[in-house]
C-alpha cells in the first residue's frame, strides 16, 4: 500500500520535493512507498521541470486538502493565506501536514497545533528553520534531556551572504544588496530578510521548541542589518570581531520563574567563536544546554535541494509512524507540540549585554571624558573607548562596554546625544 | 504509569545518566515518567556520587536483564563481554536497549539487530558516536531523503586533542600524549584512541546507517596518529593544511554497483575546510549528500554530561513511542536497522586520493629528478615537490600528489625506497 501525498505549491521547494519523490533509487527505501497524488498550483500553464500524469495538477487547492485518499498534505505555498486556512482544513480532515512555512507557524502555530492535537495528526516543519539542516527534530528529540540555556543562530542566508561580502570586500550594504538581488540570493523586496523578520520567525519557532512554551511572534525584538556600515565591519575586525545577524533565545532563571530573551540583531562575534566562521548563504544554529554544553548544526539554510531534503524527511517520518503503529492513536509527545503556557519574555531594556557604539563628535578636548562620565553615571561600565580617526572635521570614537543593562545604556545614550559636542551616533551594535 | 529502566554500569556515563534522570525539572517533562529501577555494577562498595534506595544496586547483572518489571535496559558497561551477552539477553526478554557501546555495536551489530528485529524491540545508540552530538538519529531520520556521498568525521576526542596541542605548541606526539594522560583526556592504555581503533568502530556504525548496508568492522582501513610528527604539522601548515585524524566513508558508484571506501587515517585538511577548525576534544561529523549538499554536526564528543544527554534522549524516544503506540507491533523502519546485504568495500589500493610524503635523501644532484620520474612512471601525477631543508647531512623533500590511485602510489614508493640516494620516508599522509 502506497502512502499518498498532496503537494500544495510547485515552486522552488515544491519542485525540489517532487524531484526527490519521483526518483527514489539510492535513497531510503521508504520513499518507494510514497506517491504524489495531487499537486496544487496557481498558474496551470507555467512551464514546469517535473511532469505528472494528467489530472494530478490542479488549481483547486481545497480539493486537495479535502481529498479522502490523501494521507499527508505538504504545504509549500509560502505567505500567510491561503496557506494557514489550507493547513487547518487539511488537519480537520485528519491529514498529517508537512510545511516549510515559518511565517505561518511563527504566527499561527498555536491555532495549528491545537487543531492538530485535537485531530490526532502531526504537523512537522523541519524545513521551516535552517533549510536542509536537521535542527527541529534534534531539538525536540535529541536535546530534550538538557536544560537549554541558549539557542543562537545564523538563520537567514541572505543577510549572512551580504555581511560576508561586506566583510570580504569592504563593500557597502546597498551595493552588496543590489548584487545579491541580481544573483538571486535576495528577493526584489528584501524586507523580510534584511530587516530580520524572517530570522525572527525562525527564532520564535526554535525558542518554543527549546524552552517548552508558546512564544508570541511579536515578542521577538528585531533589528536588521541596514544600519551596518563598512566602517563598523572594519573597526570590529580590528577589535577581533566579525559582524553577524544573530537570532538569540536565551533563558534567564530569575527569582520566581524563568524568563526568556528573544532577539534578532546584528552582533559583534569574537573571531574565535564557532559562529564567526559561518559564511555566505550557509546557516548554523548553536544550542547550549546542561549537561550537554555546546552543539552546533551547520549547513545550507535554503535552496531547492536542501529544503526539499528536510521536507521529504518529515514525510518519511510520518510514513514510518503510519507503517509501524497504524492509524495514530495518541501522538508521540516528542513529535507533537503540546505547550500550555506562554514563555515569559524579558523586556529588551532589562537584558544584559555588551555594546559597541560609534560616535561622531566635535574635535574638542574632553569629549572622551564626557562620554566616560555619562556612561559611568548610568552604571554602564566600559571596556574601551578609543578615538579611531576623523571623518572630515569630526572625530570618530568607538566605545565597547562590559556586560551592562540595556536600559541603562539607552539612558546614557539619550543623555550623550543631547551633548552639544556629539554630532551623531551612526551605529550601536551588541556584542555576543 | 512510570517506565522502568535497568542501568548496567554506573561509571562515567552511567553516573551522568542517573544524574539527569534523578533531577528532571527544567528538562523534557517525559523524564518525570522514567524511573531507575535497578543498577548493576561490579564493585558494590565503591563510593558513588549518586544515591539509590537500598536494593536498587546489584552486582547480579543478569537479574536486571531478566527482570520482568524493566522496560528498557541501558548498557553502559563498556568492553565486549559481558556487554554483548547482556544486551542479547535483554532483547530476548523483549526489553528495549539503549547503549553507548560502539565497540560492541561495530562488531556484533548484526547479531544484535537480528535479535532485536525478531523480538520487536529497539536498540538505540546515539551516544556511541559523537558523544553529545545528535548524529545517529539525524542520519537515520533527517537525511534519508538524500543519496549520501560522504561521511567524514573527527570522531575521537583524544586524538583531536593531541593533534591540536601538537599544532598549537609545536610539541611532539609522545610529550602531548603523556600530558593528555595526566589530564584524563587519554587513557593509561591509549591504543584504542591513538591507533584509530575507536574511530574505526564509529565510522563502521555511521557508514552502515548512511549507506544502508551492513559493514564488517575489519573492513575499515585504519592508521593512527603515532607517526605524525611535529615537523609534518609545520610543513602542512606552510602548505595551507592542518592535520586531523579523519574517519571517512565515501560512496563510489562504479560500473555495476556502489562500493564504499572506509578508512581512518591522519589527513591533511585545507585550512578553509569546515573540519579544519574543530579543535581540542570537540568532535564534528560532516555529511554530504544529494540534493542536500554539506551539513556538519559539531559538539562535545565525550564526557559524562554530553554522553548522558544522548543516552537519555534515546530512553525518552523509546518512552515516547511506548506512550503513543502502546506495546510495539511493528518497528518504526527509521529507528530500527534492517539491512540485508553487506556494503561492498573498495580495497585500499584501489582508492583515489591525494598524498603528502616526506623523504630524507642524500644531498646529491638529481634526487628530485629521480623522484619525479619514478612517480611519473607509475601514473602518479605530482602537484609539488619541494626541498624543504636539511636534517644533518640529509636533504628533506616533501611531495604532494594530485588525486592518484593508492596502489600506484605504493608501487612508486617501493621503487623509490630501493634507490640508494633515499635514506628514509618518515611520513606518508593522505590529503582530503
Ligand atoms: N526557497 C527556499 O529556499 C526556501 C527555504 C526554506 C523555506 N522555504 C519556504 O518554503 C515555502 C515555499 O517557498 P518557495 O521558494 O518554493 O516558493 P515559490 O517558489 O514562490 O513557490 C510557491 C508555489 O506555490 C504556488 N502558490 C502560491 N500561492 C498560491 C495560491 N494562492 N494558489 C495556488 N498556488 C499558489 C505557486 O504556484 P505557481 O507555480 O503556479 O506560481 C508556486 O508553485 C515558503 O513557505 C518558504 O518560506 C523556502
Ligand atoms: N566516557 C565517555 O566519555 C564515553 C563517551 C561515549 C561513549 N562511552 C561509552 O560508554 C560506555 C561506558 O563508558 P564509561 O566511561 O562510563 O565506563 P566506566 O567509567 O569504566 O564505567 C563502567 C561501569 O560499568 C561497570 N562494569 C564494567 N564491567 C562490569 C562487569 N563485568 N560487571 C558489573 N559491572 C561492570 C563498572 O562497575 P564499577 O563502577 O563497580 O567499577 C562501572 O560502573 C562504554 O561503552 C564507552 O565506550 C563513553
Amino acid at each position: 500500500m502506497a502512502f499518498k501525498i498532496g503537494l500544495l505549491g510547485l515552486g522552488t521547494v515544491g519542485t525540489g520535493t517532487a524531484q526527490i519523490l519521483l526518483d527514489p533509487s539510492g535513497r531510503n527505501p521508504l520513499l518507494e512507498e510514497i506517491v504524489i497524488h495531487r499537486v496544487g498550483v496557481r498558474s496551470p500553464d507555467k512551464p514546469r521541470s517535473v511532469e505528472f500524469l494528467s489530472g494530478v495538477m490542479t488549481t483547486d487547492l481545497e480539493s486537495i486538502v479535502n481529498d479522502p485518499d490523501i494521507d499527508i498534505v505538504v504545504e509549500l505555498l509560502g505567505g500567510l493565506e491561503p496557506a494557514r486556512s489550507l493547513i487547518l482544513q487539511a488537519i480537520n480532515h485528519k491529514k498529517h501536514v508537512v510545511t516549510a512555512n515559518k511565517a505561518v507557524i511563527a504566527r499561527y502555530g498555536d491555532e495549528i497545533y491545537a487543531a492538530a492535537n485535537k485531530a490526532g495528526v502531526y504537523v512537522l516543519l523541519e524545513a521551516a528553520v535552517g533549510g536542509g539542516i536537521p535542527i527541529i527534530k534534534p531539538l525536540k528529540q535529541s536535546l530534550g534531556a538538557n536544560r537549554i540555556n541558549n539557542i543562537i543562530g545564523i538563520v537567514n542566508g541572505t543577510t549572512n551572504y551580504i555581511l560576508t561580502q561586506m566583510t570580504l570586500y569592504g563593500a557597502d550594504f546597498d551595493d552588496v544588496l543590489a548584487e545579491a538581488q541580481q544573483l538571486g540570493y535576495a528577493e526584489a523586496d528584501p524586507t523580510a530578510d534584511v530587516d530580520g523578520l524572517d530570522a525572527a520567525d525562525k527564532i520564535a519557532i526554535l525558542a518554543s521548541l527549546g524552552f517548552g512554551g508558546k512564544v508570541k511572534r511579536e515578542d521577538v525584538y528585531c533589528e536588521g542589518i541596514r544600519q551596518v556600515s563598512a566602517a563598523d565591519i572594519i573597526y570590529a575586525d580590528k577589535l577581533g570581531f566579525v559582524i553577524k545577524l544573530l537570532a538569540i533565545a536565551k533563558g534567564s532563571r530569575g527569582e520566581a520563574s524563568e524568563t526568556l530573551q528573544l532577539r534578532v540583531h546584528p552582533t559583534l562575534v569574537s573571531k574565535t567563536h564557532p559562529l564567526a566562521n559561518i559564511n555566505g548563504v550557509y546557516n548554523a544554529i548553536l544550542v547550549e544546554g546542561s549537561p550537554l554544553g555546546q552543539v552546533m548544526f551547520y549547513g545550507p539554510g535554503a535552496g531547492a535541494g536542501p529544503t526539499a531534503s528536510s521536507v521529504v524527511s518529515d514525510v518519511m517520518n510520518i510514513v514510518a509512524i503510519l507503517k509501524s503503529s497504524g492509524p495514530v492513536q495518541t501522538l508521540d509527545p516528542l513529535l507533537s507540540c503540546v505547550h500550555q503556557h506562554y514563555c515569559q519574555i524579558t523586556p529588551i531594556e532589562a537584558i544584559e549585554t555588551r555594546f559597541y557604539a560609534r560616535f561622531l563628535t566635535e574635535d574638542v578636548p574632553g569629549v572622551i571624558g564626557y562620554l566616560g562620565t555619562s556612561f559611568g553615571q548610568h552604571q554602564v561600565s566600559l571596556e574601551s573607548i578609543v578615538q579611531i580617526g576623523f571623518q572630515g572635521e569630526l572625530a570618530e570614537i568607538v566605545v565597547v562596554t562590559h556586560n551592562v543593562c540595556e536600559g541603562n545604556f539607552r539612558k546614557a545614550l539619550a543623555e550623550i546625544h543631547s551633548l552639544e559636542a556629539i554630532n551623531s551616533i551612526p551605529s550601536i551594535l551588541r556584542v555576543l
